[in-house]
């Protein structure tokens, strides 16, 4: 299989609020006008039994979750997502685009719920086999704006009723993922207007796709 | 704390219709009848949240379910059970007695599905730091005799739709488990009556009851 024939797996990251539905649109469009096939599809989720797992992840309930369960319950969803959606798309050459994926595991269960790396690495490992996105699109901002921002969307779920210092640990374990993987994920400053942010992330997007197609 | 004061934690295991529903309650009986308090739970289930995890694994449906998926989502509702509910009734005194636990996955998962002990072992490292039951009764049954009593008993669930070859994996994955751990694994023969078999199990419990206590 050549660098041409087998499609890329992109990922979208962030805490709530960055904008990244409203710009994985906007890598969707990019990427088709190239003429390729590309599926857009989201974390935790993509596959009907995958997103039964995500309605249970996601409701509000009096029961503590335990912190090991949550993540055993994100973990289940995506190896159904990869297995089932992801792979066999990338094989037969689509390109991926998704709306978080195991990036948004270590920064929130990780960092944000102080699991550490270590066990989200290894959780991973057994997971997914050495899976990983091709390409990172990390839209990062502030806290408190992100937060105004979603609230100006709409009703938020059990995540987004967090603390802000919760959502500080969160932006903290991206940053940390990204100075350590600095080739795969690239940090999009969301502060901007949205026009301003697409033009950074068209020159990501750029520079990534002359590489892999080169 | 002394051994008289914290719980012991006894599981019943076997293949589908060996008895295990009908003994845990005679098993319930004698521990009661020595002025225990004694909980009595399944798995996959024994919270609210792990019995919503429980529906989510036994339903049936067209999407084919990955087995790293159904591992993970199995370890999910035990992380829950084990740290919500057994663990805090241990810590109080009382014996929890359980329906199925993590050799079950070993057994269907590991043997009957081919996914092998050493992948399952690394998950339940993982997921539950070392802890294990103190008794483990395997009530042992040649396959074909266990199904007939099961569909005599009622309508079957997507596990016991298996074909039997499956099930004789399992059953032998049970015995490879008692061989290697023959101190907590204790292999009742649930061939006879109902007495017959509670004899024996008698026998088991008495020992290790004399053993715990002294
Ligand atoms: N650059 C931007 N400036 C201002 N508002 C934005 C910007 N990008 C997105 N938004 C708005 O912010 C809200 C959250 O964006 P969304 O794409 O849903 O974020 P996310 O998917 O990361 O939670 C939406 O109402 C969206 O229209
Ligand atoms: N020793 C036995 N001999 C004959 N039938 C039995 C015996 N033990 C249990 N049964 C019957 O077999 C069926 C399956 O038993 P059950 O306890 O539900 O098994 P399990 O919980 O292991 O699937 C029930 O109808 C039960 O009454
Ligand atoms: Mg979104
Ligand atoms: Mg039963």
């Amino acid at each position: 299989m050549t660098a041409s024939t087998k499609g890329r797996f992109i990922t979208v990251e962030g805490t709530e609020g960055v904008g990244k539905s409203t710009n994985m649109a906007y890598v969707k469009q990019w990427l088709e006008s190239k003429g390729h096939e590309v599926i857009h599809t989201r974390e935790p989720g993509g596959t009907p039994f995958a997103e039964e797992i995500r309605e249970l992840l996601l409701s509000k309930r009096e029961e503590k979750v335990n912190s090991q369960t949550e993540l055993l319950l994100m973990f289940a969803a995506r190896c159904q997502h990869v297995y089932q959606k992801i792979q066999p798309a990338l094989e037969r050459g689509a390109w991926v685009l998704c709306d978080r994926f195991t990036d948004a595991s270590f920064a929130y269960q990780g960092a944000g719920r102080d699991l550490g790396f270590e066990k989200l690495r290894q959780l991973e490992a057994w997971s997914l086999q050495g899976f990983k996105p091709d390409l990172t699109l990390m839209l990062d901002l502030p806290i408190e704006v992100g937060l105004e921002r979603a609230r100006k969307r709409g009703p938020v779920d059990r995540f987004e009723e967090e603390k802000i210092e919760f959502f500080k640990k969160v932006r903290q374990g991206y940053l940390d993922i990204a100075a350590t993987e600095p080739e795969r994920m690239k940090v999009i400053n969301a502060e901007g207007t949205v026009e301003e942010v697409q033009l950074q992330i068209e020159k990501v997007l750029a520079v990534f796709y002359r590489q892999v197609m080169s």
